[in-house]
């Protein structure tokens, strides 16, 4: 389905762009994304337990660093997506990166490590040990690539929205765990257990957690001043933090259900009103089954609004699709121009009957010819007596209404539900006088059909 | 009321379907209902307490099993429904009833207490009695029966969301306090108690609650990893869950408002407009009482509205139930055909008079009769100095208005507020050229009234 | 301003009715209250604590006995509101009590104190002292009188929901905390103070809010099988209505906020498209400016929906008080009738202009007059070069446009934020249609104009 | 941009007013801001800890005295804004100021400290030392300034009430943790330190915090029923509040999301309805992607939408800014007036065409011109196989058709997302017969084309 897009943007000679949604680049900013995530989570950690400043770590941080120096010569490359179209001026990349997250990107690819080592100093011991948590500056730029997830719609928004808020809590529970342990906060007294780098992080993220979702066991509660201050500030942005998970949740839940309360409002305020009149039992549930029709099958919208939302093109299309093989059968058509189709198609009006209604009356005069959309119609005679046929999906009836002024020689009546279009009479004529060789056409078969009924 | 639903689907010839809502199979969905219910409390608990694992467990078990396996086969000769018809093509059924909850079904009917016995494994001493909460599966089909519980409306959907939530919820604390007690967690010493596996369950189950509900007392804490780290989880969960609680409740309560919160929103903007405006507090009072009226006999909506949205059919029925014998009293009308009535009945329009409202004044030219829905007038000369009648609910006035142009003989006043039908004689007359018969009548009638008026 | 009510409701002979809004009724209401709120206070209390069972408040019982049969015989006699009237058919309003309250009312009502006495038990020792909470049912029916104080709009509605939450919640903790008692729940050792009831109860209640909050210090936790039942219960009740609470809030905080939040979005859409459109800042500020001021002086609403939306009589009474005397005063309008003035009156269309607008141009083919409502304007010569005059709120211009079709003679414009009515010349001439006397008058007048600038 | 405003607003020889808005004003209002929160701080911390009571403080004490009283000076001559405009009035600024915070005001300024001393009472002894809280009544006034700086819109409206509502429960948090010193609360036993005012303040109010937040650690818990009554008193603050914060936080939340989630709701009601009908995916694809571009751009709404809303003159104003250009370049509106410009400029109606929709198809019966505003169309011949040109932003096309009724002479496709503006004939011509000089002129171009073609 995807059209598979260019890697590179032709630029009029210039060196050529990345283009932002090619594979390369989204696979590159999945790697960026693993890597930060595994910086910001060990950072801390070699902030706190000097032990696991290991050479391994080394390398890795230099590797963290090179892509964080390459990603932002990458960025200055890419094209930006500006309503829908990519911009390839690099003036204006350039400018919006720089405005957006240059400055965070550039402070977290600072090679740090390399400066203490060139300087001979011991980071471990010093307060320079401090300066990897620069690394985790990068966070701020990732969340470009969390919403671009988002956009590329591979998830359900409200899910997406989801999944970032844990994300982030989990990040800001690690950090705030790696805080408590910093200020060597108390540790609930664990039997035959050496306090391990492990179960020293554990205890502080399970404090944290304690705090965050306001349980607060208290087996672990501050014991001096700083650790005082600290739980009172983790408290306070716990408490909003719960707030703002609830709040949202609250809010996905709410959006989930719009349409749905929507229309239970409006079968409440037809209830209300069907029981302040003292409608009949049986009135009130046939109308209750309408409703719940409506629901079942279009959530209560109507097709003739969701069309009129569409621009032109759009809208032929759709309505063609619908209607066009329907409409191709009905032997007046026959010779019309596929212009004329078009346009017939375009003035169909959605309708919708309830099991038992009587859409054509037989002996009335006619003004309108009907195409079964979904469901089923009976024909029958003047009282009803005799059967004659049963229409379904893809049939029409009462076309001879377009072209002659007779009463109607059928009652029609809907079996369920039924989804009609509605072609009337005036619309008809409307259009044909803008077709005047199809005019000739149908004028003629009028006149075989006046003959036929013995009206001339 | 409700009729009698055939259990069988007579389906030309091949084996018959069962009727998705016939009694038999609700039933069938009750006791399934209750049976998973039942296992799905004592599986973890007979994983935990191995003493349980008793003769009459395991007949209970095999029970189980075969109501799974019954219910399998049951599911593919039973007719589901879609946009509220019953489909009774085999393979649309079979095909959705795999895509959703077949494999679920199938893991769940599992003999796995059959393998072990065939294989003489003690089950008791071995991992494999993990297998037994594979039963817990058929929780995911249940689910379509509560929301089937749902759609038949045996209770209010607000309600029925509420009981879904706290039955998930209570579940959920079982299973999570049966993890507890799985990775033995701490107990708190209760004097004189010897730790049954009641008392033990009882404990867990009491530490769960005060972990989900963010309550936590701290009595009772983890103190290994295996228990922080399970710990943590719960209180995650407990959080997102207590979260979800609320935004479920904030949601049904916005809901349970709409209707009013948008007419005291309405009832707000006058409120503002009148005190912006100085308007006199007696009048503000009567404006305001209006209002109040409004809500309390409609819930703030218009009847025409309400009408405007049904189908034709529902529409004619609903106007004929209010209307017709009031019509059908009006002497004017005495002779007109059905057809007729019902055109008029289609062409009333709802209006609201307050008390005190002139709804004619002596002298004016008349152009339009009402009719008294709900509510008294009083009738008055010109100056209201003399009070002629009082009609009240079912009666009308001013039908000479559609026969004749002359002065109104009378002043009508509401007495309290009135609800009334207008018909306009513009009205009256556009629909009288559709039944020339009845115009020559009326032509008549209004040629007698001429001449008792004196006016030829 | 409010009616004194008569307290007896006449009804053709038969024992009058009590009329359910005079002060009467409302005073006695309020001692129902009173008592009820008292016994249920004291009864858990006296279940709990037999020692509190003395002859006080034994007479206290038999009181409280006495007023709700009495309450009960009074409820038969009342009338009963809908849809804001009294009804007073003594067999509507009997069904009516019988059908919501009198079964709790006469269960209240027992006088099973006196049994005790009667039959010789010694109630304090047996079951039979539960029985004393049998009047608890009372508070079912005291939710009629709360919800009538919110009726009768002596505090505003949100105000009063909060109320009553907070009331059902110190009642429900009430309850819960005696029950914490009677189960025999742990206490804290408080240093030097003898276990009171006083002091048990104090505890009790602390550890009830403790749960009920989701706080959960852990100070007081349960010890024994049926505690832990008991709190698990509490837990679940206190997280539902803690949700409930914070439920009822966030929806009272949405509610306040609708028409701004409305109107901030409006606002919000406008911004959007100013800044799409790259318009200039000092036009968007003009623009933020102009709705600052609609927020402002009328919530973001029209005049003119407003008044669409009230019933006729209303509508006149409103607009009369709003320009009547305006429009008297302007020459045109000196010989005209009442009722032509009404009529004017009503077809009066407000519109705005912000400061700067030309309302009137120079040389320009009039056809309306205006009425300024709020606001000043100036009338300026052709270039607006010359300063004619400043014309502020009740006065009006443009009336010529209305007889003759001149040019403009003067430039009026809009010198802060302007309310006018515009009062159209099509209008105008179809309202004097119906007034052929007033319409000579007017006619004359054109002719005096006409001459007057030598037109004729 | 912003106009500097003068101090003082002279009145007509009377001692001149301030204006509300100066920069004086502002100044002396952030002082008083900072003042008033000093003195909220340290006056209950001077209650509790009487070795705060120093001369500095009483130096402090009486600044801020002298400051309130002087501020209560300024307020009687400042002016006040009614509807966005200064009242001068002194009467009316009185009396508002009196009926909302003179009291207020007059309480915190009085100088209790001085009457301790001219009475030779040692206050820090009495009761009398409680009268220092006075100053806290200052607090309801500061609320105002709070207000204003809301409305002078230097932060975002919902941040503004985010750090509202921090400040206010900071400070709440504050007063309850200096009542809980007061009455003499437990402390924790913290090893090491001597019982500091500070580690006694920062215990009360980490034990505030924990109980606010309900995450109630439990190690410090009351002990006396004092404490007992004070802290279930506390707790249902707490839940108030914290409740209260939900609440916010989630009405904050849903109206960010308010216009996102009414187009989200649009969307999917037509996923619904393109799924119910089968339409084809890529059909799906591009409807979809449709709507992304109208939120992308315009945030869903329509520009003819919000151009409606605006006054006369303003809308005028953006219409002229946003197309007068594109206009006077059309050769055929060479001579015309700037009045003829305005008019055609605000009939202009926006229309957005999807990519590849045909604007403009080669042979039709045209009867509209195009502007182009922003896109790009294609310019092709009969059979779209021969092309002539690109059309962009600012260009037009179609311009023949209002003055002939000939044939398009080409077809126009749009080649991505097009908004164009389109001016219909019968618009033009209806302007046309206003302006007859340019009539004249257009007839004449309409001549000399007509020659051109060859139809005369």
């Amino acid at each position: 389905m995807k059209i598979p897009i260019n890697t590179f943007i032709r630029n009029n000679g210039q060196i050529p762009l990345i283009h932002p949604d090619c594979l390369c680049r989204v696979v590159w900013e999945i790697y960026v994304l693993i890597i930060t995530i595994t910086i910001t989570i060990s950072a801390p950690l070699r902030v706190i337990f000097l032990e696991l400043d290991t050479t391994l770590l080394l390398v890795c941080d230099t590797i963290g660093m090179l892509t964080y120096i390459f990603d932002i010569i990458l960025k200055f490359n890419t094209g930006i997506l500006q309503h829908l179209e990519v911009v390839t001026d690099r003036r204006i990349i350039a400018r919006q990166y720089i405005k957006k997250y240059f400055l965070w990107d550039i402070i977290a690819a600072i090679p740090f490590t390399w400066f203490f080592s060139a300087s001979g100093m011991e980071s471990a011991n010093t307060l320079f040990r401090f300066f990897i948590l620069f690394r985790l500056f990068k966070l701020v730029s990732i969340t470009s690539t969390l919403q671009r997830a988002h956009r590329l719609k591979f998830i359900k928004p409200a899910f997406a929205r989801m999944i970032l808020l844990v994300f982030w809590i989990l990040i800001a529970a690690h950090l705030i765990a790696s805080g408590w342990i910093l200020i060597d906060g108390p540790r609930k007294e664990i039997t035959g257990i050496e306090p391990t780098p492990n179960s020293i992080y554990l205890e502080a993220y399970y404090w944290t957690v304690t705090t965050l979702t306001t349980i607060g066991y208290g087996d672990i509660t501050p014991e001096t001043s700083t650790q005082f201050i600290y739980t009172i500030v983790v408290m306070l942005i716990g408490a909003a933090l719960y707030g703002f998970i609830i709040g949202n949740i609250a809010n996905i839940i709410a959006n989930i259900d719009v349409a749905k309360s929507k229309f239970r409002e409006r079968m409440e305020n037809i209830s209300t009103f069907l029981q302040y009149r003292n409608m009949p039992k049986s009135l009130q549930n046939r109308i209750t089954k309408y409703y719940d029709y409506l629901w079942e099958t279009r959530r209560g919208y109507e097709e003739s609004e969701i069309l009129h939302d569409l621009p032109a093109l759009l809208k032929t299309e759709v309505s063609l699709f619908l209607n066009r093989n329907i409409i191709e059968r009905v032997p007046i058509f026959k010779n019309a121009s596929p212009e004329f189709i078009r346009e017939i198609v375009m003035n169909l009006e959605p309708v919708v009957y309830a099991p038992g209604d009587n859409i054509v009356i037989y002996g009335e005069q006619g003004s309108e010819m009907f195409f079964i959309n979904i469901g089923k119609v009976e024909v029958l005679n003047e009282d009803a007596s005799i059967y004659y046929a049963t229409l379904t999906s893809g049939q029409f009836f009462g076309e001879i209404a377009l072209l002659l002024s007779t009463p109607r020689t059928a009652t029609v009546k809907a079996k369920g539900y039924c989804d009609l279009y509605k072609l009337e009479k005036k619309t008809f004529d409307s259009i044909l006088t803008r077709y005047p060789d199809f005019a000739k056409d149908v004028e003629k078969q009028a006149e075989d059909n006046r003959r036929k009924l013995g009206l001339t």
